[in-house]
């Protein structure tokens, strides 16, 4: 099925982290043995990764910590927003669902090597010989881990019956619904599976993407990528707000890492509070995605007030517009009675802020991930940019399709914007201990 | 014919530093005049600007010193390769030459501006008021200069007669030929002009892009763009050799800033020494770039062994093959002689380093300045990932032609890339105190 299970060592063993390969300097293969960087399976902790990595002198030139891969939810859901992007939506070609689960198995692997610095297969570059393919493809050979996470999630069409899985279907797993004004191109929706790296080093992010397709060689195809290459989400309250592509800040009121209480409420499944909800879905969550093109050079034409208007907040500080100007503060609430001089409210009725926020859509609140994208040209003279928005939620179809179906009817923004990817997927719970990916999908 | 004439002053002042707006909070239009960062014409030097900014109590927060925007030559050439690049190819749609000499020094204004970490246009996202569109497109706002580079570059097409140009022709700049096996698309091909940004941060390169097409509304079009999200060549001696997306160290042996002879050998244009180069070209260069897909899933199957012997160097450390494993240097030279225990050439004939060493090209050498890309997938199970080729040189058909007529012929690396885009230009010297894009190019 695929070369890295063909070389190097089967053992489980972590035998190099890709910095203590280069601090070794005089061949890999030997840096492997010493490095000794030891797997426990049952302690994979990133605190015991990051003790027993400590003992190595190599490990002085490490970088920052690496984000610990297993745990109660999945990382790269509310770990602080990383910089850069690359998603992956893949169809499962493969007939045998063992293959699907010794697929997710060897994921579950090499995502957590890669997490933790490490090349994507025991082996690594150069540990399988000059006659066989190298067990990893070696452009992030000289990188740190750079905070990368690796987020996987199922589709709807995964539990179609194929793989003896439609018993397991969450009940909350199907298609969204059309909106008013969606382009959706089929090549960029869907899909039987996704896989969301993020990292601060965008050739991190496309390395743990591209090794993970090609451990999967014969079993998926990729459906559709994109890469994000600016942050437009915080996710922790040490985030500064980034902005998007048109200008603004962006998710100043998401839900953050630190509020526990939202997390539980809006995003964490909870199988008992959740009618249908699967059981083996618990402390997971549904992701959203959705390629939005930004018709930047149309944007740039209109005034400041129009485009604050649109938005509800001040473009400069991403304040309010009910504040007055020697008042603005990002994080002051939004204040949707206010009214100026002219009587009408300050934050006007059809404002992105408004139509989004959750007193307008009876408390419904989701957390935003979302990427800008550059994607070339679009052969009429203007940049193929946008967002490629991003959430996780409890349950789409209660929270992310009511917010959309408010925006799509009333936003002017949509007269600037267009939906032309969409894909929805179920993002299981972390990884307990010696847990993998195909023991969690498959139930053993 | 373009928003950012329409608002804001004309006085060439830099009314305020993104960081300043941020720093100052409250009101950017405020920050504007308080700021104090004052653009000296005649004085324009990097230093002259870090001095009057070192005045500015707000400028703690400023990060690293910005690329001097000025000088012999332009940044973005010999400029220690930045880590992510936003490259654009336009064409130009007036029929009026004034139009376009005068979107030209409006380009300068801006990319002088954009480079110091200022907004594009006096008057930035607020100083226009509320009836008129920004004059920065506002998604930089908060972030800092990142070494940003922008380096312009005139194709062929634009002195075909249609401005005037065709008498200030340089004899180099005629179209590349056809090399064996291209398959060259014409939509990511040619361009009457390029705009090369270069910086730490993609979302500053993609805002100076951006801004800049903007300005150029209605006089220029862009035929295609591309992103790149990792550098694939040091320029200097103070980098680490970075990977390309085959694993490989790349640019080991490419000319470095600090090679000043190198480089006015091979990379600086000599009107005295290069027969037919125009005289306003002095102190230029030529751009050459290919857009290059490599197939990494084929790649990926293939041994270790094959593939070090395609590049001739090894995969770990990058070193010539012909050095025993554990002398294994990086910036050790090649050895082409040397032989190995079959008595055949350790570095193999048709090896990528032997081809394109300047011994095997009687002494032809380019400064090569690429970076990694991946575009989304290309509909058939694969990423669309490759090698966005970039490279500097006094005359590309004496330099880039050979070089990849000799690798387009053995090169066996051939069997894994695909050139599918191709584009030449004049990249004119750097611009004099006061000077201009505009007069530069039409010499008044």
């Amino acid at each position: 099925m695929s070369t890295s299970t063909e070389s190097g060592s089967e053992s489980g063993d972590f035998n190099a982290t890709r910095r203590n390969i280069l601090a070794s300097g005089a061949g890999v293969a030997m840096a492997g043995a010493a490095a000794g960087l030891t797997y426990a399976a049952g302690t994979s902790s990133a605190a015991a990764h990051q003790s027993s990595s400590a003992t190595d002198a190599a490990d002085a030139a490490a970088g920052p910590d690496p984000v610990a891969f297993r745990g109660e939810h999945q990382a790269g859901i509310v770990t602080p927003a990383q910089d850069r992007m690359h998603f992956v939506a893949l169809d499962v070609v493969t007939k045998d669902p063992q293959e699907l689960k010794l697929l997710l198995k060897e994921w579950t692997r090499a995502a957590e090597r890669m997490t933790y610095g490490a090349e994507a297969s025991p082996g690594g570059v150069v540990g399988g010989g000059p006659y066989r393919p190298p067990a990893d493809t070696g452009e992030a050979l000289d990188l740190s881990s750079s905070n990368l996470t690796i987020t996987i999630g199922y589709g709807p069409s995964l539990f179609d019956g194929r793989f003896g899985l439609a018993g397991r279907k969450p009940e909350a797993l199907h298609e969204l619904p059309g909106f008013v004004g969606d382009d959706l191109d089929p090549a960029r929706s869907g899909g039987d599976l996704c896989i969301q790296a993020c990292a601060d080093d965008p050739q991190v992010a496309v390395h743990a993407i591209r090794n993970l397709i090609r451990i999967g060689f014969g079993v998926i195809s990729v459906r559709w990528s994109q890469l994000g290459f600016g942050r437009t989400s915080s996710t922790s309250t040490s985030q500064a707000t980034p902005r998007n592509l048109f200008g603004f800040k962006d998710g100043t009121a998401n839900i953050k890492a630190e509020d526990t209480d939202a997390l539980s409420k809006h995003v964490w499944i909870d199988p008992a509070e959740v009618p249908g909800a699967a059981a083996w879905m618990s402390g997971g969550s549904y992701l959203v995605s959705r390629r939005i093109r930004m018709h930047v050079e149309v944007w740039d034409r209109t005034p400041l007030q129009e485009q604050e208007d649109i938005f509800g907040r001040d473009k400069a500080v991403g304040a309010s517009l009910h504040l007055p100007v020697d008042k603005r503060d990002e994080f002051a609430p939004l204040d949707f009675t206010a009214k100026g001089a002219d009587n009408q409210p300050r934050i006007p009725i059809t404002a992105h802020v408004r139509l989004a926020h959750e007193s307008q859509l009876k408390g419904v609140r989701i957390l935003r991930r979302g990427y800008n994208f550059t994607d070339g040209s679009d052969g009429s003279g203007h940049l193929d940019a946008g967002l490629f928005f991003v959430a996780f939620m409890r349950d789409a179809h209660k929270q992310f399709v009511p917010m959309q179906q408010a925006l799509a009817k009333s936003d002017v923004l949509n007269e600037y914007i267009e939906h032309t990817g969409s894909a929805l997927f179920a993002c299981p719970p972390g990884l307990r201990d010696s847990d993998d990916w195909g023991v969690q999908l498959f139930g053993s």
